[in-house]
């Protein structure tokens, strides 16, 4: 299979690596192939396919998404990008691999998802394949937890301190979108609705401490979900001393979780079911064996990073691919996000509480 | 100076051993005698006078509070009894003493603040006093974290899962006034404003998980400080797993802190000032040297525990009082601390975001 | 029973404290009156005999041990002074306390231990009473951890570090008999003998890092227990970082167990004989329900300090003296520590292993 | 560059990964050719090239390793065949890469270590270029520490715990050489000369829990340094609970590091040049900015995993040979590992301390 891919950033990285590296640790009945990487500064875009073993190279993704050597399409452009690109490939075709968030906004988040259909598409909110959440995951749905009192998440980093960033297309509404939230709330929004489900209503806050800054430099959400459950999120880039401080906590009647990605490989887990004398949290080092993705890496103790994440995904797209399956996170999960980011702005704006359609096509 | 307690619970026990202990640690130019202990039930009281050397017992607090021989009240009751025996004390002119909440109401707790005026007067949010809250107020107050950009605090506990509970005077709304937000969040108000000043808006949210309560069990909310943070607080009893978890998570401009009472002596402290290769979260043990009330009570590396802070509130009071200063938290503080939870109240009916007067006299 | 305590430093202020408050949190059938302190620098001893409510004070030891209106002798004195007072007092037919180590050497231990005999009798390695390390004696009771394979042990301060403190009696070998052998050594090797049994062999390797020190600033041991596992040692006062870093791991066939004194109120459990997905090191707060002494101090989640590991060591002894049963650590335990001490040094001096008898009377 | 690699084991997909990964994250001039693999079961072999992409397979090392179109010869192969496979490699004239420990014995190591003399050559001891040890070596020699006093090492698993392992060649005498000293120790030993450089005397111990194993369980180790500092060294693949637990600890008059593997990306780090009231262990987050191998891999706060130590070790090496720089870690490093071992086995054998020589020719 053949492979476009859009941008040539940080994220862009990844992706190459990921490309190149799941036939190594997964078993896929596919042959990769990286075919063209496009991008605007010729130098760079050459550079990049120097570096990331690309064939070739294109300034424009409008020349290449339509080619008919070409079966997979990938987005790591900025957030106004991703539904041009992802409208035309889908429509040429193609499977679509799309950075997230999804979209700049909810009524461009549902073309884009009605395009593609049921095309085969992903969306890379990677951490669902961090092996401590996938692991999360399992327990949840083995009852683990019994019932689900709080979901409490946050998402903190230091990004937005350095004012001379201002800049960067992600601190302008017209490339962006947003700012913390479609940053850094929309991957917490995806691991929520993975671990805990859907939100039904919710009050937020926006804020900017930037004066002039065009997008949330902070949000804060506070929300009820389906189960029963309540749930906190704030997300900023004035986290100062965060790196990448991605991280939640779930309290049920039965015991609690946490996490942090910062401490990727660790899953914190308290059993309330045990004897009294001997209940603690634990910090499980989810390397195996017996934990995701153990036996497919390298062997009990032995971590893994950032990356491995990317591969993960595209490893169980794959394999779902071969096997007929529809994966997820897809289009739809995306636009789901999107609709409850949209809530927020909403929320923040009037001050009031709104409801969030579970609803895919009456949103 | 003669104290009558009234009360003979487990905070009853906390006071009492700072009465005993105070002078050993603190130097205070006052003899304390632990005179009349009040508690309806006769064994009980007979007991706990034993335990705790109280030389007398009475079952009324209404024949003791106003007896020539008494100069200090200490009302170590429930919530319901505050404003009776705290105003009658008051008027008879005594040192009054009050566990937190200071009242059932903003109303009952304005009564109060005006009858004790300006006698010497102490409420017992006595977590001001853990030396690392110490330490971390002496570090904002010398402007370590530069402009904050975020206070974040929570106060879980598991004591509200075990429905059997519900019998207790803490579940009752004519007993307690509230749930988790008298019982937990108003320690988590006090300490914010104490280490970053008054909250001007905020939006709210309540929850019962056990149908029939009749007591918030958990709590939510957004807040605004007036100097121009802010701030997310969440208070549960449903908190699965965390035994006595209220902590927060300061950041600013130059760095950030983190606190949680079950790792009481410690301050975690990130300063963003520092060269970027060496700048990480440091874990402070903080047991001296340099360090709040450390000269007091042990020496380096010999931790403290939890009645510690009664001891070091009452000392503090003693040696404030032999000077003529006044004394903080009082009943003012906690009058302010009982507006915001009113006000919490009030956004959580309405789901409306409410403004907080920072005025104390006019509410 | 009246109590006469020999000493005016720090630990006799740990000693004092526990006598005031062991009657209100152990039910002991005995009231104990705080007679005598003894201490030859009238004014301090006088200030002492204030601040912690000491009837009566005495320059001179000699004349106060044989009164008959004392029932205890407690020693807080330097090193040197425990074997003529011990005697002097046993011979007087009083319970003795002694701070630890027992003694300069294992023939005074010896007498010591001799003439004290069957006589009620308590050493202050007060760390047995940490409600974590009780706890993990109780798992290792019940066999949790299997066969043992490793102990593993350390104490490490910086108090050496100091060049400054080389006047103090801790580094005189006439009054201190050692250094971090004595002071810190003696700890671990009583804890190890709690948890883990004897000591059969070992090899040792001691230190000075400042030219012209009378005794170790470090030391080290590779030893054998008598139930097959090995153990190392290392204890210094060159431990720059840690104020009171006293810690241990044991590692067995079903489990493994840590402990570190700063973190007091904290055991480390992994139990291996779970599901392989769940397995991880769990961090117990070791505030009850169901753990050590937490029905006696305060309540779950409340943590304790430094002193309450003397006020458990006297409320142990006063039950068990009520119930005529006999206490440890006492003088015997005390001396078997001793004699693992002369073979530590032996050891250092000799380059060789040397073995420990485990018998008591031939040494 | 054409590489010959001998393996198909754990160890060789690591270095597999290296070799296709090390051009996308380091700039170096050489393109490198995964050329052959050796191993003796066909099918295995087979399996191994597809999913790794070595162009081609052979059952027999002895047909590949001086092949004219040969560059690199790396040694991914169980410890007995590290000599021959070397000594060929180097008569070949080959680029030879050896896993640890590098020999059997030192006799072996010697011959090894002359016939590859100054040609280019690296010995897989990969933990040096954790970014947090290699930060650590810029602390250190800088002064951070000031005087070293204390060296403290473990590295503890529980791959010896299952009986049923017995079978594999680690615990062979034969085939592996050692249990716990060349599989665990070494790679301590490596760190410790790198971090705080050589050991002039030791003490040690070895320890078989299983009856009948033919090499050690577990090790013990005091040492002396030139430096002067003391080091202890433990070493065991009974650690029940421990996956991958290789740390140590350094004291000096300065300050503090401590490291463990099982959180790769964190170093601790106690400043003692502080003010005392901030002094704390800090908790560094290795992934820069300002870190070793930062900007060459992800961004701050997005963590690597193992096998990023292997990446880094190559481009190091690529990088050096490019400029003609001489690498380490080399044979010769890896002779003076060996050197160690063998004085451990003498010292556990006699039970006497031995002195190390410092020399490499002379030993």
């Amino acid at each position: 299979m053949n492979i476009a891919m859009v941008g040539t950033g940080f994220i862009a990285r990844a992706h190459s690596n990921a490309f190149h590296q799941v036939g190594r640790f997964f078993d896929v009945p596919f042959a990769l192939h990286l075919k063209v990487v496009c991008g605007r500064d010729p130098s760079r875009v050459a550079d990049f396919a120097r570096q990331w073993e690309w064939q070739e190279t294109a300034a424009k993704w409008e020349s290449v998404v339509g080619r008919p050597d070409i079966d997979i399409v990938d987005i790591a452009a900025p957030n106004a990008l991703h539904a041009p690109i992802a409208i035309a490939a889908a429509r040429a075709g193609k499977i679509v691999f799309c950075e997230k968030p999804l979209a700049l906004s909810v009524a461009e988040a549902e073309v884009m998802a009605e395009t593609v259909g049921k095309r085969p598409n992903l969306v890379w909110f990677n951490y669902r394949r961090v092996p401590a959440i996938a692991l999360a995951k399992g327990f949840i749905d083995e009852g683990t937890l019994g019932q689900v009192f709080h979901y409490r998440s946050y998402y903190f980093n230091q990004s937005g301190v350095d004012a001379g960033k201002a800049h960067s297309w992600r601190y302008k509404r017209a490339d962006a979108g947003s700012g913390a939230i479609g940053d850094l709330l929309s991957h917490s929004l995806d691991t929520a609705r993975y671990l805990n489900g859907e939100i039904t209503e919710l009050a937020a806050s926006t804020h900017r401490f930037v004066p002039g800054r065009e997008v949330d430099d902070a949000v804060q959400v506070m929300a009820r979900f389906s189960n029963g459950s309540i749930g906190s999120f704030e997300a900023s880039r004035f986290g100062v001393g965060r790196r990448n401080g991605n991280g939640f906590e779930i309290y049920g009647s039965k015991g609690s979780l946490g996490f942090d990605l910062e401490d990727m490989n660790r899953l914190r887990f308290f059993d309330a079911t045990e004897s009294p004398a001997v209940q603690g949290e634990r910090n499980l080092l989810v390397t195996g064996p017996d934990h995701p993705y153990s036996s497919i890496f390298w062997k009990p103790g032995h971590i893994i990073g950032y990356e491995h994440t990317f591969i993960a995904t595209l490893g169980d797209f794959l394999q779902g691919l071969a096997k007929g399956e529809e994966f997820h996170p897809n289009f739809e999960d995306a636009l789901r996000v999107q609709r409850v980011m949209q809530k927020v702005e909403e929320s923040a704006a009037s001050g009031r509480w709104v409801k969030v359609s579970g609803s895919y096509l009456s949103g």
